[in-house]
């Protein structure tokens, strides 16, 4: 059976600095770069840098080392059109799958001098560092056991059909606080009121991590997911608002560690939930021979600014 | 007026792969390896090299990239020796000051495949990790607000006299489990019953950081510390139990944040707090802007084994 190490290993794939592989697979990326900034702000695939449509607003810098691609304009409209008019052209020549999803929502370039937003299904394409938030809601048992509130998804929708999620968990568009974001989906996902969110929900930090799609050869994925905690009552009870989730079952955090391992949640998820499980005691040095490891891995820090200099 | 991070920055101060100091400061060092083992089990000063009395019992080498030392020994009873009789004997021969404070209690070499052990006060000489146990116990006021039981210690102790500490917190021995040294730990500093530990104290994750004494150059100390968090009704008062702690307070949580950045904390006490003050929602993203970095800094991936292969 895998251990929750294992999975961990399938998530955060991203090798880690001093590892047999880092030289070798950092040194084939090349780095996203804004105007007017010495820090990169992503990692790019030879792939993608190969069949993307560049223009003249973006430097292709193969002498560099590391290689690097640049946006070249500076001033806060134009950075944003040219990467709205760069994408917007990639996905019209249907270059990559990724843009069929494309959302009409934008994640803000975390960290960048200026208020750039890339839209949510090319954020991929230039490997920047996505914001999330999640909530896991729970409840206790007649004896004080925990109980968490799990949606499993429909088998109809596009993404990760049938997996267990996040009870509650969404992208943060840009220009939206990560709290208020939480409320919106709380009731959007799992009817959750408003009043109930802001009154209950708990801040109680965030879990980082590092991914690669295609087990490493695709796309670079880093991300921040703010995490909460909802305890409620067990009269209260959580309904799928959307046809995105099928159904919410009430399980012990025994179950959620065997959904886990089997593979049964949606990936992205996974940290959040170990996150949970060791903030509150259910996994412990002493019965979890990983446990300061899966600290670690679930907080990761990553090589791109979180926040403007 | 400091922020946390510029705290954080202090205590966490072994440069991050990728920072302009990294490879000229590792450079320098040499890794400290076992018998049998590839993997480096800590990191050495030169200045420590070039001091100890080294015997046959270890390998010198400056010609590998990176340099290192190794113990030759290869049995537990033989290399356990080795160790002893290498501290004894700098002991003896007063070369290093932290040995002056031999404690007769021994660290575990976290990682190592055979139970290996390392005398408290020399830890540091070969940079392994060490492991701890932190409990933050806390009460609440009438309206719900979080109040800190927080020890002053004592101004004739001879480690951070008068500074502010965890309420209860010590080095894990070789040979204890983390919990059952928390149990005796609360016991000794701060007169809570074993009784009440056991059923009140709760595990939270732990907090890893990097430290190297004298502002980056001195002996190397990375660190894992058990988290816990124990809720206690407000009839339960903290009371010293030994000459270490002056006196136990009740401060709110913006009184622990004032005092960790006027510097009133004992240092390898801050990322405890940090974390305890991310994980109860007092610290959120809406009001700290270095929110995601504390939360990856106070959790470092640290470059040794954890456990043993």
């Amino acid at each position: 059976m895998k251990s929750l190490l294992d999975v961990v290993n399938e998530i955060d794939n991203f090798p880690y600095h001093g590892s047999k592989s880092y030289d070798q697979y950092v040194g084939r990326l090349w780095e996203f770069h804004l105007a007017n900034d010495s820090r990169a702000h992503g990692y790019i695939p030879d792939f993608v840098v190969q069949a993307m449509p560049w223009n003249s607003d973006f430097r292709i810098d193969d002498s560099s080392d590391p290689r690097r691609v640049t946006l070249l304009k500076s001033s806060l409209t134009d950075a944003n059109q040219a990467i709205a008019d760069l994408l917007l052209s990639a996905r019209g020549d249907k270059i990559f799958k990724c843009l069929n999803g494309w959302r009409n929502e934008e994640y803000r370039i975390l960290g960048a001098k200026l208020d750039l937003k890339i839209e949510r299904a090319g954020a991929g394409l230039f490997g920047i560092t996505t914001t999330g938030v999640h909530m896991t809601v729970y409840t206790r048992s007649p004896d004080g056991e925990i109980l968490l509130w799990v949606p499993k998804r429909s088998m109809t929708t596009k993404k990760n059909p049938g997996k267990l999620d996040s009870s509650v968990a969404g992208g943060v568009p840009a220009g939206v606080e990560p709290f208020e974001c939480l409320v919106k989906e709380a009731a959007e996902e799992a009817s959750l009121s408003p009043e109930l969110t802001r009154l209950r929900a708990k801040a109680t930090g965030c879990v980082m991590e590092y991914h690669v799609e295609d087990a490493g050869e695709g796309l670079l994925e880093p991300s921040v997911k703010f995490v909460y905690d909802m305890e409620i009552d067990r009269e209260t009870v959580l309904q799928p608002a959307d046809a995105e989730v099928e159904e919410f079952r009430l399980m012990t955090a025994t179950e959620v560690q065997e959904n886990i391992v089997a593979g049964n949640y949606k990936p992205m998820c996974v940290m959040v939930l170990i996150d949970f499980l060791i903030r509150h005691g259910i996994l412990t040095i002493e019965n979890e021979k990983d446990y300061s490891e899966l600290v670690a891995r679930t907080h990761r820090f990553l090589p791109f600014p979180l926040r403007p200099e």
